[in-house]
């Protein structure tokens, strides 16, 4: 019988995924871990093996709901309860709105709006499931900037993100009397990843003095939100540089 | 040569619809209304033209890029240049998080934003060409409570309502210094329809205290937001009854 | 027995109050301007008298609540019932927050709050006991950016203006099922003032493109929010030049 | 010379100024608290040392801004540097808008609203002038569901709480760049105190079910914003129980 708990981590590929995975096994947590392909998260898993964590890949498409059903029944049979779903996936393509497309409108939507429903709902319905009075689980939402404002050239990721955050407050509604924590990070500001090293180097330069988001600090606050007592509950609160403006 | 004023409304089926292609043509606009199928826009048509406006219906599937291409070159070359535009697609279907579908989730988000991101930019790249240095039209999408608050069953209505606002800012933010004043209008309450009538009798009889909101009035906030001098344009109002709780 | 339809507006001094003054003389009422000094009120009563309208100018400091309540005993008892209300007093002194001091904090909050709040609800005490089941009233605020977000250096004004917002917001929720309709109107962008053409004649010249508010067009938005039928109530809205940023 | 680090406390009467003040003593900090009587602080300050914590209480009126220079004072130079600054005076008296006195009005502001700019202006003032390119503190407001909705019958407590929380955002946008850490804490519900059990018994039994807020679990959070590294500082976020409805 299954018997870890496991933090489901859906979109481990950037820093923000990878650092929260990281974290969550630091605590004793098998992560499980997904992107599209498997190759490119053993980087990943071999790291936090190599500490001494558990850790779990899955290639799984957050998009398909067939494949988000199956991942969510694979892991809670063969690994344990998903007691944690970390949702991180974004698309942020800015464009002008005269010059959007279709094609891309919707897939913005579709990666960082669509597979959050998909996950949210698949381990929500596991987690009300759960026997006893107790906590249920924990559901966090990567928000952005975006999530808040809708800015000239940023009608599809405003959008997705807009959505995104209306599905993290619709579930914590429902949920939250219900012991499931739904909790939504407002993450304003570039964050210390390799994209932003290659494209923006002077605002990479900003990182000597903490002018970037360094991940593994990100990831403390979801371990905090995880942690917070359910008579105290956070559902929202935004991280940015001190530098940042805003 | 077309040389009508046009006021295109996506979406003439619901009395909201149907009142603001009335007002505007009472102000001497060729009110162009669509629907999926034109069979349903007959009556609206002939209100129109027995009162002495001017009325063209199209079959048009809003959530179809091709259709909505087609139907703004249509109308551009065949009837005038479209002013004014209208988008007042919902979708409102509550579920519990738990028992939502995927295939109802992107339907509702199909509908009601993918639907205004299609035409809102379709229309957009038309006025922005118009010569001179004048206003160049007006593009205002329909918004409810759903727009700014997640309600616990409401995750798939607050999701599209949240993104088409989005939309309808990163629109304002980008499309005003070039002249096309976007607006987005909260309606928060229940509207007097058919639908409310048969479903609802009890909060229907409120109409008899104007407690449900009357189209007519919806309608002339819209013509309200058109004829607002450029120095002086707004971007979000709201629109309740007296009685309703907010 | 005194019997005109009364406009009130507090601070009558700068163009928007004075706009507006003119904006209810010119559909019937007798407008009641109100600053703290009779003689600077005389240009704006005699311009509303010269074009047939009628006015009447009080001395009225809107802080001192004796004073308030004495002004509305007066106006009801001898020109005719207050049908309208608009607090247009502001008071936005930029400081650091370091720089601060504790009596202009004290006093931009006492002028542009604590004067809504004492002229609100000595108007508010009159309107919800008139007779009859119609609509018994109008009572606006003028807002600002600042009433929405506090940007650095703005404390004070900020300040004053979140807490009328709440005013404004409080009152609306208690008073609306009572036949009083609040609004409160987000105002962002400059005005189109003398102040404005002497300091900042940069931002002035912008007149020439509609990019400065004209007080004439935010009166129509009060007069439209006076007219509108109770059933689509408007609370909020927000007016800006098309080539502001926000 | 002063040389511990302090956390001073503005209003530890109430159950959160208390638990803030044994959770930074607990970690070393030397806890100034303060009220506007000595003798009511004295439980507080002998519960701390009992424990092997360090705290010294001050009688100092918030609102008065002599006693608030000469408190900052006296600690910098007889206690240590104040490294956190914790503003938790609230004043919720409801009232209908009609019957709301000026002098109730006023005095809530002056409490929950004005108490906060003195102290925080005053602290503020030390803290930019600590040598050095560290972080240089952490202010932080306690704010309540008033701060973000003017509810009927709130308009002096939601006009308090929506100026303080103005006054966080100001401060936080002007000092964040200067190394303050700016914080406001949304408390949503009820919290774990007296003057709930004897109020309000009903909601008080839902303690049993942790639904209502234990002030430990508050000053977590406080800790938790405190401890934050400054590429990742939170500014806002809210906390609740998770039946409370939101």
């Amino acid at each position: 019988m299954a018997a870890d708990k496991v933090a489901l981590i859906i979109g481990a590929g950037d820093a923000t995924g990878g650092a929260v995975a990281r974290r969550f096994a630091r605590e004793g947590y098998t992560a499980c871990v997904t992107r599209r392909s498997l190759d490119k998260l053993q980087p990943l898993l071999e790291q936090i093996r190599a500490t001494g964590g558990k850790a779990e890949g899955f290639a799984s498409d957050a998009r398909k709901e067939e494949e988000v059903v199956a991942l969510v029944e694979q892991i809670e049979s063969t690994v344990g309860p998903i007691e944690v779903l970390v949702f991180n996936i974004g698309a942020n393509v800015p464009s002008s709105i005269l010059d959007e497309t279709a094609r891309r409108y919707f897939k913005v939507w579709e990666m960082a709006c669509f597979g959050g429903f998909l996950n949210g709902r698949e381990v929500a319905r596991r987690m009300v499931a759960r026997p006893g009075d107790g906590p249920k689980g924990t559901i966090i939402f990567t928000g952005a900037t975006a999530s808040l404002r809708g800015s000239a050239n940023f009608a599809a990721f405003a959008g997705a993100k807009h959505a995104l955050r209306a599905l993290a407050q619709s579930m914590a509604r429902e949920l939250g009397p219900l012991g499931v924590h739904v909790a939504h990070v407002v993450v304003d500001g570039a964050i210390d990843t390799e994209f932003i090293r290659s494209n923006f180097p002077q605002r990479y330069a900003m990182k000597e003095h903490d002018g970037i988001l360094n991940p593994e600090h990100i990831a403390d606050s979801y371990w905090y939100l995880h942690t917070q007592p359910r008579d105290a509950w956070t559902h929202e609160l935004d991280l940015r540089p001190w530098t940042e403006k805003f």
